[in-house]
C-alpha cells in the first residue's frame, strides 16, 4: 500500500488550480461520496455473490471497479481532509469499537447483524 | 496521514479471527460501502450548504462523522485488499483521469458537471 | 398522481419477456434501487439548497431528473412486488409511526433528526 | 395496490403541522433518498442471492424491509411532490425508454448490463 499523503498533496492542488473548494462543504462532498459508492455498487448489481470474485479479476470488470474506487477513494479523501480527520485514524478508532461490539465467541462463523437491531 | 498498512493488517487479524470471509465477497463488500456512506450522508441531510463546515466543527457532530468515516474507510479498505487494488494508487489513476477530463482553463470557478452528460 | 397498478402490470410484462426474473432477487434488487438513488443524488451534488428549487425547475436538468426518479421508482415497484409489499401501504404504515416519532409540539420548525440518536 | 393520492394528502399534512418544508428543497431530499435506500441495501448486506427471498418471508426481516421500503416511498414521494413530478408516470415514460435500449432479441436471459458502458 503506498501512502497517502502525496495524494492529498495532490488533490489539494487539482481543487485549488479549479477554483473549486467553494464546491466542497462536508455536505457536498458526502453526496459526492455515496454517489461515487452507487457506482461501484452498480457494477455489482447483477453478478451473484458466487461470481462476484472471478468478475473481479476479469480484466475489464477490473478497469472498471478499479476507476470506481479511485473515485470513492478521492471523494473519502477530499471530505477527510474538509473536515480534518485522519483516514487511517478513523478507521483504527472504528475497528476497536467494532472489536468491542462483535467478540469473537459470540460472533465467529456468523453472519455479522446489523448494528442498530 | 498515518499509514494505511498496519489498518489493513489489523482488519485482516479482525475478519480472520471471526471467520467472515466467507461474507466478504466483493458484491456485499460494495453494498456494505454503499450503505455506510449512506448513513454519512444521512448525518448531513438537514444541514444546509452554509452550516456544513460549521457542524462538522461541533463535538458532537464530529464524533459521530468520525464514526462513519471510520466505517466507510473500512468498508473501503475491506474490498480493495478482496480485489487486490490499492486505495492510493487507485485514487491517483483517477485523479490523472479527472485533469485530462477537467482542464483547468474550461472548468476553472464553475460546478463541475456530472461526468456522463 | 395516476395509478400504480397498470405500471406494475408493464413491469411484469417487460421482465418476463426478457426472462430476468431470475436476476432480480431482493437483494439484487435493493442494490438496483440504492445505485438508482445515487444517480439522483449526483445531479444535485454541486447544486447549493438555495438553488436546488430553481434547478430542478430548469428544462434540460427536469429532463435528468425526470429519468432518475423513473428509474428509482422503477427499482423500488420491482422490489416491492418481488417481496409482495403494497408501496402505498408500506409509506402509510411509516407515516404512522413517524407520527408518533415526531410529535408536532416537540419537532415543530426545527430540523428533525437523525432517527436512531 | 392502494391509490398514492391519499398517502401524498397526508403527507403534506404531516410536513405542513410540523413546519418542515424549509428543509424539503430537492437537494435534502434526494440525500434523504439515497440514505433511506442505503438503510434498505443494509439489511440485505449478509445474505446471499440464494437466500435473498426466503429471507424477505421471515416475519422478522419482513418486518424490517417494509419499514424501510415506507421510508423510501415516503423520500420518494416527498421528493416527487416538491418538484411537481407524478411517480408513475416517471415510471412509465423510463419504462418505454428501457424497452427501447433492452430490446429482447438482444438481452433475453442474459444479465441486463450496466446501461452507460
Amino acid at each position: 500500500m503506498s501512502e497517502l499523503e502525496p495524494v492529498i498533496s495532490d488533490l489539494r492542488h487539482f481543487v485549488a488550480e479549479r477554483d473549486w473548494s467553494k464546491y466542497h462543504d462536508p455536505k457536498n462532498l458526502a453526496m459526492l461520496l455515496a454517489s461515487e459508492a452507487g457506482e461501484l455498487l452498480a457494477l455489482f448489481r447483477w453478478v451473484s455473490n458466487d461470481e462476484a470474485d472471478r468478475f473481479a479479476r476479469d480484466d475489464d470488470s477490473r478497469r472498471k471497479i478499479a476507476a470506481e474506487v479511485g473515485d470513492v477513494a478521492i471523494s473519502l479523501l477530499l471530505f477527510c481532509d474538509r473536515v480534518g480527520l485522519d483516514l487511517a485514524d478513523a478507521a483504527r478508532a472504528k475497528l476497536d469499537v467494532n472489536r468491542r461490539n462483535y467478540p469473537v465467541e459470540k460472533v465467529r462463523g456468523k453472519a455479522h447483524r446489523v448494528r442498530k437491531e
